[in-house]
Parts: structure tokens; sequence; C-alpha cells
């Protein structure tokens, strides 16, 4: 069994990615973190409570995390892709107290240090938004470098396709949202794996395939279909793809599955300043030309292809409940 | 026919560029205009005037161009990749006044507004060193913009393959030897198509290949083989190559015979400061979401695939003479 915690912004696609973890047989799911993001720190939080509630084991904590980047503005919502309630406008039951009475008394950053320590060696933390709790919980305890089994982060864009970020031409959305903490985060020894834009655009989930996990999955294949009507729609008439990027269970996809993916290693830098703000490059351990700013650093693993049609069948499998 | 000035820093492939043009049959060469880049200015001005000397008509002009940046320190020489001499150590003659009686008096920037005014709209512009000539010649007159007939530079690199440099992670050596000066060109109000890393390093010519260049290409094919040696030997070391990387006969190739690459269209901004400097940032047409740094500047054309057997055919079929 694979022990995650999963930290996330909920979110359409994140909430994909959640209920991909609660139907899949080989993970146990520990917490559940927020963080600001796809929507705000409240909103996310609140939507965390309500998917682990309605989906995940009793056991489950949620702790509330961060509200801002470390050293920027919060980025302006986006509800044209997620809605104005982060889950594209589903109808969502009012949750006492805001969903307040469910979580937990730690900030996230806290939970997963503690979750860390109380399980060295086991804990994958797949983090599927901007990068801050992961890189408080580094400054307060830099030890857990060595206790974490892995992290695994949806995030960055690093060249294989064309494609050099989706908020601007070089940044990604999670990235972007706090590059101070994503470089963090790649810098430190811990083992990180970055699934980016250059394999979650190509994983395609298109209307029939939808409309089939609507068809096949019972309850949870219903909200599959019901939370991406309006994340189609926004792919639709932005990118005229016929169908959805799933960003963030890729990087749940990955933690199951790693033979489906094709991975390069290299140190990892995140651009702070300047027009590339938000970019993430890597240094391919391949190249001779010395780089002081990424010899210095940790290396990583980036992923720069996909299996597309593997990692929709273990998709639809672990919905339907019929994975191995 | 297609009138060209060749702005170059020969430069192994440089000189394998220029051979190109002298021998193609639609390509009628006005002047090489040299710059700093592969070597010092005096080397490549030299390797100009020597190239010119030996396969060029006796009416193309030679002009002297920029020794330095824009505004910064002139890297550092790589003999390593082109020789001591720039042309990979190939035995050259000793050149009455390091060449300089061939020059013309004129410098490479004024020569080429004066040839663009001579020849409104008919000159194609070839670059495939460091940009500082371009820029200089733009600075002082910035008319040619609309006279010039087009530019083509070999430059840059668009994340289509997962390379976005070589010289630093991010950084292809022409652009990182002056990247103010290749913001400023491809800035301009004039139609830049830019032939990066994309589509050069996909254009290997590998031993094999080159050999029979010898054995069917006169002293041009021999040429091209002696040239090559140590740069082949370079590809071999640093990157497992069994060939060569042919970036600047492929900016020469988009000119005659732009139906092997496929484009894309965009503004094209150029990173000057911070960890990402020297890389090339292109806002494609197709996105959506506002990037002011890009939306107020040119959009330009970027080679971001290439028709690799058609560009090797026609490279061959022109040394040897038997292009159509």
């Amino acid at each position: 069994m694979h022990k995650v915690i999963f930290d996330t912004d909920p979110g359409v696609d994140d909430s994909m990615a959640l209920v991909f973890q609660t139907r899949h047989p080989e993970i146990e799911l520990i917490g559940v973190t927020s963080v600001f993001g796809n929507a705000t720190i409240e909103t996310t939080t609140r939507n965390a409570v309500y998917l682990v509630e309605r989906f995940a084991d009793p056991t489950v904590v949620v702790a509330r995390g961060a509200g801002k980047p470390l050293r920027r503005a919060t980025p302006e919502p986006i509800p044209h892709i997620h809605g104005h309630n982060g889950l594209g406008d589903i109808v969502l039951p009012t949750l006492a107290d805001g969903g307040r009475a469910r979580l937990d008394a730690r900030p996230a950053h806290r939970f997963i240090i503690d979750e860390i320590r109380k399980h060295p060696h086991e804990i994958n933390l797949i983090a599927v938004g901007p990068m801050t709790n992961l890189a408080l919980a580094l400054q307060e305890d830099p030890e857990i470098q060595q206790l974490v089994k892995q992290v695994i982060i949806m995030g960055g864009a690093f060249g294989m396709n064309g494609v050099l970020g989706n908020v601007s031409p070089c940044a990604e959305a999670n990235i972007s949202a706090d590059p101070e903490a994503a470089d963090q985060v790649f810098a430190a020894a811990w083992k990180v794996t970055a699934v980016g834009l250059d394999v979650t655009q190509k994983a395609i989930m298109d209307t029939a395939y939808l409309d089939r996990i609507r068809q096949h999955g019972g309850e949870v294949g219903q909200f599959v279909w019901d939370v991406s009507r309006l994340y189609e729609q926004f792919h639709i008439d932005s990118s005229g793809v016929h169908g959805i990027y799933v960003h963030d269970s890729s990087a749940v996809a990955y933690l199951v599955a790693p033979e489906l993916y094709r991975i390069r290693r290299g140190a990892v830098r995140v651009v702070v300043e300047g027009l590339a703000v938000g970019q993430t490059i890597q240094k391919p351990e391949s190249m001779g030309v010395p780089a002081p700013d990424w010899d210095n650093s940790s290396k990583q693993d980036v992923c720069v292809d996909v299996d597309v049609d593997g990692f929709l069948k273990l998709y639809f499998d672990t919905i339907v409940g019929t994975a191995a």
C-alpha cells in the first residue's frame, strides 16, 4: 500500500485526482492538506472537507494550509476554469461552520511534518497546487527531506512539446502561483518527480471517455462527469481541445504506475524574477556544459513522456472498480 | 534569385552554410558581414575573407562587424568546438594584412543598411551569429524594417524537443552571446524567422553522409569534410551524436525550401537577466491568456519541425551540383 498525503487546491482536476486515490486499491490516503490556488484557501479547504467527507474513509484527516504565497500577492481567482465554488459550480451542500469542524487543529505544513515523522520513509507526498505548504514544512523541519519516501508534484513545463506554460508563455499555474516555494521544493534533498504540462497536456480525456466514466462509474463516475462540465467548456473555448487536460490525476498515476512515464533526470531551478518568472528549467544530467545555478542543486526527475492509453485505462478501471 | 547578405561568425558550420550558398543556383550572395562569436572578430573576419576569396564570386563584398556584444563582455573563445582558427584548425593560407585589404571600408551594419536601401524589398538577411550587427543597423536606420525582404536567423530554442539551450540549460549560443541585440531583432517590425535548436539538432549529418559529400562534392566536398573533423569529434565526445549538428545551413535551407519546415507564429522575447538569461520565449498566436511583455511585440515565425531527409538531400544535391 502507498501511504499518501495529498496537498491540493480543489479545483476540478484536483477533485478528480482525489476520487482516483480514494478508489485505488493500493493507495492508503492518510490526509488531505489544502492550499490556495484554483480558488481562495477558504474555498479550497471547504472543498477538501466536502470531498473527503463524501468519498474518503472516515480516518482521513483534512488540514488547512497556506492562504497566500511565501512572498507574493495571491493570484487572481479563475472562476471561468474551476467555477466560483472551485468545483465547476456543481451544487454543494452547506457545511456547518464552512467545514471547519472537520479540520485538524494543525496547519497543513505541521500535519505534513508530523505524519512524515510518524511513518518514516513511507509517506508519498503528492502536491498538485502551489508548493507553499511544502516549502513551509521544509523550512520548519528540514529533516523531512530524509524521512519522506518521495514527493510527486503536478507542476511546471519542460519544453517537450512546444508548451512552456499555461498562465504565461513560460509559466505553469502551480509554479507561477509561488515560484519561490517551488524553487525550494526542487532544490531540497528529497526525491521529487515533476509531472508537468509536457505529459498532462497529452493525457486528454475527451467527452466520450468522460461519458463512459459516468455510465459505468456509479456515484463517483457521475461526480466526475458533473464536476467537469464547466471545465470542459473552458477547454473547448480556450484551446479547441474537445475534452479536458487531467493535470492532477497524472501525479497520482505516476505513484501507482511509474512505468507509464518516461523520466529525465537533472537539477531543476525555477525563475523567480523577470520575463520568465515561474518557468521551470531542468539541466538534463546528460548536458556537459557547466551551469553553476544548477550544478549545486539536487537532481530530480521530470516526466517527459507518457503512455496516454495506459493512463486513461488506469483511471477508468480505477473509477469503475475493475483496477487490479 | 534570392539576394542574400550573410551575417556570420565563421565558424565551422558557418563555413558549411557559406559554401551551401555559393553553390546554390538560386542564391545571389551580395555580401558577407562578420561578427564575433565562434571566435574573435579578427579571426571570424579573416575567415570570412578566406572563404569568400576561395569559394564566392569576386563581386561578393566582405564587411567587418561588431567585435563585442551591445552591453556585455565578449564570450569566452571555444577552440574545442571550432578550433583555434575558427575553422576546425584546417591549414589556412596567410592573408596579406590579415585579410584587411579585401574588406569594404564600411562597418557591417552600415553595409547592411546601404544594401537594403539599394535593393528595397529584395534583401534576405541571413544571420547565424550573435545579432549585434543587426541591432546596430536597426538603431542607425529603423526604416530598414520596412525595406528588407526578410530576416532569417539561426538562434534560440523553443521547447519542441526537450532542449532549451546548448551553452546553458536554457540558452542557445548565438542568442546568449548578445541577448539584448537578439531581443531587439525579434521585437522589430520586420519579418523574422528563427531557425533554432528545435530543428537544427534534428538535422544531423552523420559520418557516412559527410563521407559521401567528400567523395562526390569535388573541392567543396573535400572542404566540408576537412573543416568538420574537429567539430565532429566534439559532437561525439560531448553529446554521443555520431555526426554533427548543422545549425547554420538550416537557415539557408529555410530560404530556398521553406516547405521543409513547420512554422509557429507569435511574438518572441529574449530574457536579458537572471537565471534564464539568453532564453528565447515565444507566445504562440494560439495562446489566449494576456501576456503584456509579448502582446505589444511583433509576431515572428519560429521553425518547430523539419523534414530531415529533405534537408539532407537539399544540402547534398547543392554541394554536389545536382540541385534543381
